[in-house]
């Protein structure tokens, strides 16, 4: 087994131990609210990392590609729930999935897309099941629960011999949230809403077996899930500084971070210049809107120790500029010399992992590399 | 072969024509200037890409990574310069390669570097070549041409038994030009500051064979190269909205893009969803402080027409939020049906390809895969 001094920088750490409290934790939440927890595994794209938030207590996984549902139906997970609306042209893989005994479900909140998954089923002799998304908050898809597309979905869908299997939202609205108020207010929208989703397709004689709902600050602040029959969550399993500033973890729960290497200074500048840059960290400025703005990341030592106020303030591809966000810092070559080993927590756990074909998983006996998928 | 219309979505495109004359552009620039290009392989990570490059002339070529020294090595490429600080830990993988036969080159800024080069040269017995990075506009790592670093870098490296391989700058700070003007002087700024490194050097009597300079606008706006013996530039192979905001080409040039499919709308909101979110695109926002931003990117038809107005105003992981930049289109669901496909034109052509594990090449007969390498 490689030991963390002899990686190769830049490398996605997984802390484990800290991996594996934040999945007891959100299993335990979702154990004491009376919900299954169905995971959303876009977050890790990692079967190790699956297989442990299944072992804990997950009910079946959440995928926002037939890439995932693909690759975790290999693994031998059946029970999955494509959470991005279908789009027509991928019928054709979702039912190759279906005929190979994958209990694929998905997910539409249109009346073209349900007649596309009606009359292709149909067809193809398929009853497929699928989701109406609802929309709690406007921040992205979905129908609102009240008004007549609700029911004009949920029709064409059981009608034209579709499985309806429930609603499903996303209260993607609670990443605006950084009080303890407005995250249990967020929770209680999309709870409320999405059972009143449901309860306006059950009087209207439709079925509706599941309630389906998710997001990793609303799952973490919810005080009751009454009607609610699953919850989703998915960067809970890592963190990062975005869910840090949220409210809904601290630094130290973070359990994703980027090792990298310092390669030389402008001390005139106060900069140190590491390995990582936003193609190791990406793009993601999550925090930037914040209260407190990470730049592209949280600089700590080797071991992982959180060095206060210095943070990557901006990138290149290969370049990461390391600076205090106090002022110049014209010791930073004294501070952080050339061969300095530093670790980087992420805005976006999501994002960041994505950068990476393995992560580096620190376990008691040394690291293993855990692989990741890419694409569609 | 693949037709584009039997391409699953979302998918990067690389238009092999106009890729061609991006090629064919460039390299009879250097020819003109009578420099050697060396292009930056990053952009692309691409085996067919890198091929039509060398086959158009390009002598040797620039990378960004190891694993891109590794896997183009690999495919017969020999000459080859890796042009970011070398940091200590890797020079066991950059013997490995010199001693399998690659002519790899190294870069440093600072004297810890060269002295670990050289320390670790002579205990190996290897003479490595070092090129010395220099600062030319402020903007990222490099020793000033003036004052005492340089040749105190250029003589630890000479005398410590490496190969000084000579100079080379990167005119970053050409990224915020928009003017002919301001490129012309940023070239002649790059130009006239590596070449006075050069002669510094070569005035206290060390070697300087290589005059290395570039960036794609840097490298389209040059009007003399005189005492530059070569030029990097990696974008201009696909080029990208960034380099159209500055200016060096036009939109019909540009030959990367994202296909992608309508999945939603919200009408209110005069939104169409498609299933190219941050994931496809990246987060990268380059245009966002250019003259003209163009969100995650600029809307075109399937057969890549750009469609004036309409782009990529935001996004989520799979999800991208299609807008109209003049206001709420309530017409947005008709203009833009379910299942409607579309192409992206991405704002940087780097990160964007970086989020695939390969490339649709369009070629008359039609699609081919190109797969592309991540990691380091």
């Amino acid at each position: 087994m490689t030991t963390l001094p002899e990686l190769q920088t830049p490398a996605a750490l997984v802390d484990v131990r800290r991996m594996q409290a934040n999945i007891a934790r959100m299993q335990s939440r979702m154990d004491a609210l009376g919900v299954k927890l169905r995971p959303h595994v876009k977050t890790s794209k990692c079967l190790p990392v699956v297989q442990a938030q299944l072992a804990a207590g997950a009910r079946g996984i959440t995928v926002s590609t037939l890439k995932e549902a693909e690759e975790f139906f290999d693994a031998g997970i059946g029970d999955i729930l494509y959470a991005v609306g279908i789009a027509p042209n991928k019928l054709e893989r979702a039912l190759a999935l279906r005929r190979r005994g994958c209990d694929l479900k998905l997910v539409t909140d249109n009346l073209a897309g349900a007649e596309a998954v009606a009359g292709f089923g149909r067809e193809q002799g398929e009853a497929f099941e699928v989701l109406v998304e609802i929309d709690v908050d406007g921040h992205r898809s979905g129908i609102p629960p009240e008004g007549a597309l609700l029911l004009e979905v949920g029709r064409a869908l059981h009608e034209g011999g579709v499985r309806l299997g429930g609603v499903m939202a996303h209260a993607g609205g609670s990443y605006a949230c950084d009080t303890p108020e407005c995250l249990r207010a967020a929770a209680e929208q999309e709870r409320a809403r999405t059972v009143r989703a449901a309860e306006r397709l059950r009087a209207a004689g439709l079925p509706c077996p599941n309630v389906s709902v998710g997001s990793t600050p609303t799952a973490l602040s919810a005080q009751s899930l009454e009607g609610v029959t699953e919850v989703r969550a998915g960067v809970y399993v890592f963190f990062d500084l975005v869910m840090h500033n949220i409210g809904v973890c601290t630094m130290d729960e973070i359990a994703l971070s980027v090792l990298t290497t310092v390669i030389g200074h402008q001390q005139d500048k106060g900069w140190a210049i590491v390995d990582a840059g936003w193609m190791a960290m990406s793009r993601d400025r999550g925090t930037q809107a914040q209260k407190r703005d990470f730049g592209l990341g949280q600089v700590c030592t080797e071991e992982g120790a959180p060095i206060d106020g210095y943070i990557i303030e901006s990138a290149n591809q290969e370049h990461g500029i390391v600076a205090s966000v106090a002022g110049t810092d014209r010791h930073i070559a004294e501070r952080f010399p050339v061969g300095t080993r530093l670790r980087i927590l992420p805005n976006h756990a999501c994002a960041t992992a994505a950068q990476f074909p393995a992560y580096c998983a620190l376990l008691p006996e040394g690291t293993a590399a855990w692989p990741r998928f890419q694409g569609w």
